[in-house]
């Protein structure tokens, strides 16, 4: 069946207490892309520049990501220069952003693609994340992730996409700056009567709070004694998440404890390593051994 | 069987963005009390002054209480004004400390006391501390609370009883002033290798961490959308997790788990009231059944 997922492809330069990493494979779309492949099918909607390396491009083909609408344009691929500091891992420092083809990217899709039904919008301008979900047919199930500029810049298009969606993903600094509520709980409620079905508030280290009209409930993070990068964490989130939800169509309550289960596991390999140096590699089988190992951590029925 | 609690037992002045309460029965042996004392006989060892309204004593008696070794000595009761603001309840903000009776207080305990076998360390100076645990003739379980003042100005005292702990209660950002590590897995490895059996960190809102020499497990927080005043939470955490251990004196992973979930939802009984407001009227029964709530929305193993 397959999902969509529209957002950035980028080149990261990254500074972490672990080292330095220049021109990391990196952005929304392919940080999630790298999680939800895993479970489905994913068509990764986006721009790169002409500078995009081909050993890239070839990278995610290998990881049997659908490229139909990955624009090749002219100029230079979204650069994001970024740094974290030892005492807060959970921040990223941004000290250059690049949109180059970003700009003015207006994204499209294939007859096809049309007719796909799960699509989830990643981080990306508000403005087209509404253009591609116009694309959509009939679109079935509809996630939505954004970052705290679009917030501060565009919160008129965002406030109509949230209308729209079905799950929302944010962090719980979004939340509270959304809503103006300081407490998650409350946010939560108050994302909730914007329209969408389900908000899942991530905290990084601190695990997850998810509320819809039917369930309630919230999960630890899985213990990491050593964050290399969180670049991408909650993306990778987003990704195992989405993925599983759109393999097993369902919306119910176990269905989505267990999509945030595998998004919580995804996430604790992602801070693992650098870029995708983790995920990359990962089998359904790592990923399930995680999966156990955090069930007992957790004390969770499985 | 019984358990003896030392701390302070104070009058708190608080302030919130629910409203201003003046001379609070609070402090920390007081807030430990009142929730251990669903568990397990609770003896009080502390110290007040002359100043202490009787009607406090006489609350703490009909809560249960054995009072033997509440010290009632000339002079004021350790009194505490302090603020929690709307963007932060999790962090108290001091705008006063008046020590009275608590500067020259020297613990003591009844001969019967002596004998007694588990007891919790609630957060005092870590002299105070050292010699009620040198009281005790054979200390079974020993639990120990702390807080930055002591970090920063008592390490050596504190280095001494760490070692001495069984148990060994804190939150995240005191983990993190004491090892000096950033990362909480990390910084419960170090306080570990200081000699505490089972480190228990707490986290406020985001739950508790905890590792033991054979176990290691985390739970999220009981979700509150509405916090009135979060003074004693860590102790009334501290008082159900080490009251229910006393009681079933079992160490196993099961029993610690169940321990620290009944800490859980007594700490968020207690935030959602000013000092004992919610904590003091409350039967196991109420327990026992958001208990059963906070299983279900963490997904947990019953």
């Amino acid at each position: 069946m397959g999902l969509l997922v529209l957002g950035t492809v980028a080149l990261d330069d990254v500074k972490t207490p672990s080292g330095v990493k220049k021109a990391m494979l990196g952005g929304s779309a392919a940080h999630f892309t790298m999680s939800a492949r895993l479970f489905d099918d994913v068509h990764l909607v986006g721009v790169v520049g002409k500078d995009f390396p081909k050993v890239h491009l070839n990278f995610l083909k290998s990881k049997g990501a659908n490229l139909a609408s990955l624009t090749i344009a002219e100029g230079q691929t979204f650069r994001w220069t970024g740094e974290y500091k030892k005492d807060d891992l959970n921040s990223a420092i941004t000290h250059a952003t690049k949109l180059g083809v970003l700009a003015n990217y207006v994204p499209e899709l294939t007859e096809s693609q049309k007719k796909m039904t799960h699509v989830f919008l990643a981080n990306l301008a508000p403005d087209a994340q509404g253009r591609l979900l116009s694309l959509i047919k009939s679109p079935e199930l509809v996630g939505l992730d954004t970052m705290n500029l679009w917030i501060n810049t565009a919160m008129k298009d965002l406030r109509r996409l949230i209308k729209r969606a079905d799950i929302f993903v944010l962090n719980d600094g979004e939340s509270k700056l959304l809503t103006g509520e300081q407490n998650i709980v409350k946010a939560a409620q108050a994302i909730r009567a914007m329209g969408p079905k389900v908000v899942v508030i991530k905290k990084g280290e601190h695990g997850v709070y998810v509320l819809g009209a039917k369930f309630e409930f919230g999960f630890p993070a899985y213990p990491v004694d050593r964050v290399v990068d969180p670049t991408g964490a909650g993306d990778t989130f987003a990704g195992g998440m989405f993925g599983y939800l759109s393999k097993v169509r369902k919306m119910d309550e176990k269905s989505f404890r267990r999509a945030v289960l595998y998004g919580t596991v995804l996430a604790s390999f992602n801070v693992q390593g650098f870029g995708m140096g983790r995920t990359a590699p990962l089998s359904m089988r790592e990923v399930e051994v995680r999966l156990k190992e955090f069930q007992k951590f957790a004390g969770l029925i499985s």
